[in-house]
């Protein structure tokens, strides 16, 4: 059997995440059976399994793919700016509705909390590096502390989330998010 | 058999709702049987289905319940109030969660939805009453339209409910309310 290149492994590993985020975004955590994610990816459950421990790593990669995104971001345009990409792009975040029904598993299940925490983590610490860059530049207030500025960031982030997830209409937070920058800033 | 009096068919509804409350708060929405909240009510199906049509009318007796409550408060003393409570004790937001595992529900059943949404609505109606008397007295910045200070508040509050709802840490949730209660307001 010939040995399978790096690059090959690459993009076996791209379709299954591929494959399972549209799962996950169609039937949910609990609904994308394996079976489904077989559908879904077009591959069998043991090419599936050998790069993915079981369906948790499988969510777990895609969280993680969704921070580093979100951080990358986070990092060049601010996290207000991760929240307008996703006002303009409803449909790639479909897939964020399992985010809210994975809430009971986060709070029961303490090693899975402490891997997700972690990703949000990635995203808080990006989003503070450029708060900090903000403030030594004179566009940040300074009479709240950054670390509360993050806080509240992130807070609003989990609203859109939700938003998003539950299919509310998000024409109207445009406005908002506008509000939500505004008040970061130095007063004028 | 005597007549059963409404004070005894109001307190047999007092008793199911919190029973299912608990039920819902321990189990999610799905985990919720109704063996289970036959026992978290000490109830038979048949008494508690007498009062609530199926499980979806329980939940969203609750749900209406919280959002009367939370009109109330906001009439009073403002959404931000509010979430100050739902700091203040954060046990009795358990149920929470279970808001999160309905999220696909919200987004695929529309009679559901409708339901749910019609109660959001009762709360940003009390909130924007106030925000209202807030900007006649003054009190409430000018340059933003009413309409999108309620949006704000009302997404702040989804963030904060994610939040509980996950078992994240609140406690330094205070001072990021204090940031949002202040960017509603008039500038001094």
């Amino acid at each position: 059997m010939p040995k399978v290149s790096d690059d090959r492994l690459a993009a076996r590993r791209r379709e299954i995440l591929d494959g399972a985020r549209h799962c996950f975004a169609e039937y949910g955590y609990d609904g994308a059976t394996v079976k489904r994610i077989e559908e879904s990816t077009g591959l069998s459950r043991g090419a599936i399994f050998h790069h993915f421990r079981d369906k948790e790593a499988l969510f777990l990669a895609l969280a993680q793919e969704d921070a580093e995104r979100m951080a990358d971001v986070a990092a060049e345009q601010g996290l207000v700016q991760v929240m307008r990409d996703m006002l303009a792009r409803p449909q790639d975040f479909d897939w964020l509705g399992t985010r809210l029904e994975i809430a009971r598993k986060l709070r029961t299940d303490s090693s899975f909390r402490s891997t997700w925490l972690a990703f949000s983590g990635d995203v808080e610490a990006a989003t503070l590096r450029r708060l900090e860059r903000g403030r030594q530049a004179g566009r940040l207030r300074d009479d709240v502390d950054t670390d509360v500025l993050v806080k509240y960031l992130d807070l609003v982030l989990d609203g859109l989330i939700t938003r998003l997830a539950t299919g509310q209409p998000t024409d109207d937070l445009h406005a908002v998010l506008d509000l939500v920058e505004e008040s970061v800033r130095t007063k004028r």
